[in-house]
């Protein structure tokens, strides 16, 4: 039945539960993570957390809060037990929060995670500096806005799976993310595939999940 | 050097070279494939190829042309490698082709490959009749049109990484594929990723990327 | 003649009244709203409603009003006299707002209302404990934002009209409402219809429409 | 479970069954077509159907085959058990395949239909001269391409609920239907839901389904 | 040459200048309105002007101000001196800011201007009060938001020329005023054009220029 | 009522009835065109007729067929009884066959036309060697593809209404007259309105209607 | 190696330096502009800065700021040192904050900038009374919002490169400067290309780049 | 006046014409071809030639014909006298046809023209293979489909202007190249300018007129 598949998915993601903020109140938010610690003791990732919601909520839990993403953890960062490490790379500062939401996702299901930030195509060279960060990893996730070239040369170089976050990141013609989008859609390269514009969550948790998968049973 | 990336890249990819038919002659085709043929001595994937190219093709070298997803392959399917089972599912049977394109070159890859198809959302009981398969894959391609809604009851079920691919099938509103995509893109679900509208191809070479990721070295 | 149609649709949908309160002054909301209670004595419905509003003709006529929703109702709901039961349901808590005005206004059109939120197919196991509701009802309003998957899901399994409302719940790639929207419109269960994005008061009142249709005149 | 709410459909939709013809192959429809009449002894409405799949159902099973809207019927279309009649209204003379899939599929699934073809805005005195119908429906499907007003006049006039379908007839700023699309979902008059581009099938189904709603149970 | 063009147009166009007022400040807008009175002693029509930018260009000169539509008159409004009335209608009252820009545009370039306000096709009986309005119009601006249809439906009924004004009014899927703009320019009347969303001063700069066109010069 | 207000339009509009030929058969056309002819003796013009539908009728009737534009005329053009000289102008000569389109329609309709073909803004001295013919015109119907720039400085230049045609002709961004028609109605001249992409008949008729307003009244 | 690439760049380009403001602190800003200036003695260009950061940097630095284009300049604007002049038009005075910021970044990197503000086709004789300007210059920016056929018109007068930049001035369908991007993209007129919606720094740095251009080396 | 300008045009752009073949008759080419020889005896460029007009074409003119861009060249093909060299770079194979027209253009302008193909992202070290060419080039011409990050990361390298050209090369969200336009108009390089969808001569003529552009006279 669907209630065990329930528990089975709890058991597999470990120790940790994630409330997305965007659109509760402090009150919520407090309301529901307060039960989570109880009941469970997990660690709880809060994600698109207001700076007032983050100072309600830390009055009363212990919470350690990310100006940058806004994004909220009470309890510890885990110690990392994936296979390998997931970098954690922009094209831009700009990106960066959309970034560490990534990152601090990442971290928090227990990955370490290699940030290389404002390493995009219009100064290559940055990335060139940080190949073997890019050739030892087990799973990159790529994060641009503007032209979002950058999934295509890190896919390019790369023979593992890149995870593409297109930003919101740019004016004019990027209408809102939707070129970096169309962009990393169209890539040219192999092993790459797209999440929602912005969805810094979901690449650091995808990026856990294919981190997280064993080996042959022998 | 990047030569060295390459190279490295053959070998981690194993014993398959991939042509991309589509906006090639006949005779560019057979040319390519010969090639690849003398060189190495590799299965040879050609996707989007036509019959008449197939014929042309299968005329002078040894092909096994797959018409409802226009793939050809030159020599012989490689024994699975890769560490589990790849799932590979549709909503209806029109999105058969791109679902074929997706397995066969799992296929090619070296991945034993499991197809559900015709198992969408409004027939949800043919889903469920098929839990089994869902919750042991190590991999999912969730291949869908019209409203793409498989990817997120998927999506919510699994565990495990969730590749979905919209398609260009349905009429009306969904302009080519774009709802499809948007609904993918906007899933609620966590662990799915998006490729581009019908890329079949892209999906399944990710699929089998994350199916070879081998566990830790102890 | 017209006048006469609009007499008889003041029959036909029974007591209530609405005003539409977006882009209104508080005082014209006021004026139109006491202008409707002293002639007829029906119950008035207020969408769109500020809370400010709320407050201004709170303090001149008997108003409640629904903070979440925005909806100001002036005088008593009446007594539910429909055919049947009208199922709301959403995907998410964000989308709630959108479902109360659908909700409120189908109770205070007469009829019994079932609600069922957060039910989305991320987590369908929540659907299928109130899988009853869904089979007995007699029109189902299905609101989703995101991906707009709730009404594949639920026109799949039921066998009433399902209307579907996308909201504008989501970021990025949902462009206001438009996957939700897409995914609806190109829903491949049959019995679906779909009302404009957020549109919560369209979709409580045809569900209301439909829910007080007689049966056959023996 | 499911394969229960399956019969159940199978029962309350009565006896019809249907097959989407578009992307499926003559034999492919032959062998569905024939599996089902056997089966159960049911009307099947075969939709987008093409002429030379017609001629090659027709040779082997008694198929009724409608040109304009591209549908066949294998089998007697039943007496109509609706509760009233279903008004199939249409804008232009180009709109009727559309209203034809409608109407025959509201046919085909037991209800008495009244055909309004090109009753249009531009020429209102036409629908004026239809009023009785209009006024007298139990649901009416309103068909219109170019910039789909019929929905919403007729909207305005009627009491009950009207299925909107828009259609792709049309040329240059209409956009394969999205002009009629954004219109009707746009409509300010109450109790009009919309279907997907072209969709005469759903609409008619829907229709139906409306149409077959019983009354209280004293 | 092109200044001769100019003086050519200043003395066709009477006695009105006017000034787009959106993204100039208030100080321009005054310099600029002062040296057209000095020089010329014209009206001058100053449109999307705030309140703010009217309390102080009020503070020095003879200014006349419309809160609703932000329209400011410096000077008389003349004598109506074109050949026959024009017609100013909108669906709903939120459609009124466009019409009286609309409007006094018309007005300060010496029309005489019927308004017919919030007769839209929901409540086409109030259209059909005013019958004779449209009927004797030498010309008419047809303005309304979410579905467009009033420019159809008068188009259906007038023998004068339409110009169809969309509107940003509405919400959801009307995407800033597109679903009205696509209805309109998609008329399958005849007699109908269009400008751009919530252009009430071109479509009233238009209606002026037809209304004052002569007869022949016998 | 509205049997009156058609009569009104047949005696306003004078000799000349139109028939769509788009998606009707030869057959079809040809018995409208002989009912047409039959009942009231006008000039029938038929717009997007094929070639070979041209013949069919052409074997009946006393057809006049121009291949460009693929307009189809029934009967004499009548003599020119307009007010004043419609100047129909293209950009390209690829515009040719709308522009053909709105000159015949208006030629049948009664009107003098001035032909200004390929006088876009590329070459705008091809423009200037005609401003006397613009500078004299009644009303300027204006036509172009690509980038639509020949409206605005016309519309700079003329004091008369003009009508902006935007075409489909062009590639690449101008996604099927997407362009030129943005363009169109964005202009900052004042006194243009625009019509459907590629409506050729309907900015003839319309330039037509104002071409026949008669003066005042004394 | 890239690292030498950089270093070129640095010559090629001058002394000049750019920052671009938009979403960085007040604080980042004086960081990055005091390490350019100590490092380099260049002149630093901020792009996109507003008038609070403005304050701050200037506070510690010389800092020339430019309101209109919130642009600002730290150290000496260099004498310029290009081939020839590169003349800056706009269509009207709304685009001016786009047009000084490519003049501004003309300067900064060496230029001599003729600005020709408000010549729009609407009143084209101004455009004409600086014909002397656009036949002797060595590159054009032609900035526009709205319909953008500035571009096209000085496109087809001057035999010189022509950067067209779209703006976002304008309202309704104009969605944001898509209207001036489509328009400029699918000009027929030969030597044009064009950069994003309101980037006037990138036309100013690539007219800068096209008129340091030497000529041939004997 | 405008006489005198075209003249001049004529005298700078050199030898060449240029027939823009898309939606001409083979006799309409040929007529115009032939003209243009002639008067002026200059090479006569014609893009977008079917092979049936080159054969047509080619029976009276000295015509050659280039299959791949559907591009003829009547006459010969002149010295290059431009400044430096033009490099015409493609990310793939398939963006040939544009790349040869952009490259033809050039070389009848009298360019000397590099080409670099197939050098796309997804494969960088063939672009890394030709870096002295990208160092050493006057301007650039990139043309690349699908992600079109071509232009960003060959913009990060050189310090020459780039003109770069989306192509329609692609499939499911490309939409007909708008992915790869959309891309290039926000490359965060410096440098880069954009020219419309598949426009290989729009690429080519403004490359060359920069390429003419002479140093300064001194
Ligand atoms: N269906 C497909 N969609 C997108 N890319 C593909 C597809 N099939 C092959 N490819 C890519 O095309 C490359 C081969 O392209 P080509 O050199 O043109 O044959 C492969 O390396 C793949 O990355
Ligand atoms: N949320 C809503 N969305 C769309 N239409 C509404 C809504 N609320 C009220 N209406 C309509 O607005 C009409 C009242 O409009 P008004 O006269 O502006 O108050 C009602 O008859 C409804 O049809
Ligand atoms: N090219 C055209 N574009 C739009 N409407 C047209 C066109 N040609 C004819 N019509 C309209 O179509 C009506 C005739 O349609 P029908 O009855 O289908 O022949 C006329 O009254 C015109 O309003
Ligand atoms: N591929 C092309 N794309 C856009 N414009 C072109 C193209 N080829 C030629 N042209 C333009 O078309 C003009 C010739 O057009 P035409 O007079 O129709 O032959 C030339 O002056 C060019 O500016
Ligand atoms: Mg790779
Ligand atoms: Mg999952
Ligand atoms: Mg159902
Ligand atoms: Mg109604
Ligand atoms: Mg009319
Ligand atoms: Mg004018
Ligand atoms: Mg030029
Ligand atoms: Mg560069």
């Amino acid at each position: 039945g669907f209630a065990k598949l329930d528990t089975h998915r709890g058991i597999r993601q470990g120790m940790a539960e994630v409330i997305y903020g965007a659109g509760k109140t402090k009150e919520q938010i407090l309301k529901i993570a307060q039960a989570m610690v109880e009941e469970r003791e997990k660690t709880v990732l809060i994600t698109r957390m207001s700076k007032e919601a983050a100072e309600y909520v830390g009055a009363s839990l212990d919470l350690h809060y990310d100006d940058l993403s806004r994004t909220g953890i009470v309890g510890q960062i885990p110690k990392p037990d994936g296979v390998g490490k997931i970098v954690v790379a922009t094209g831009g500062t700009s990106d960066m929060p959309v970034a560490e939401e990534a990152a601090l996702t990442a971290q928090v299901y227990g990955n370490e995670v290699v940030r290389l930030y404002d390493v995009g195509v219009a100064g290559m060279h940055r990335l060139m500096d940080h190949i073997e960060d890019i050739m030892s990893a087990r799973v990159i996730v790529a994060i641009a806005g503007m032209e979002g070239a950058l999934a295509s040369v890190i896919g390019g170089m790369a023979d593992c799976p890149v995870i593409a976050v297109p930003t919101s990141v740019g004016y004019g013609a990027n209408f809102g993310g939707l070129s970096a989008l169309l962009s990393m859609l169209n890539s040219c390269a192999s092993g790459i595939s797209v999440v929602n514009i912005d969805n810094g969550f979901g690449a650091g948790y995808l990026a856990s999940m294919i981190n997280h998968l064993e080996g042959r049973k022998e």
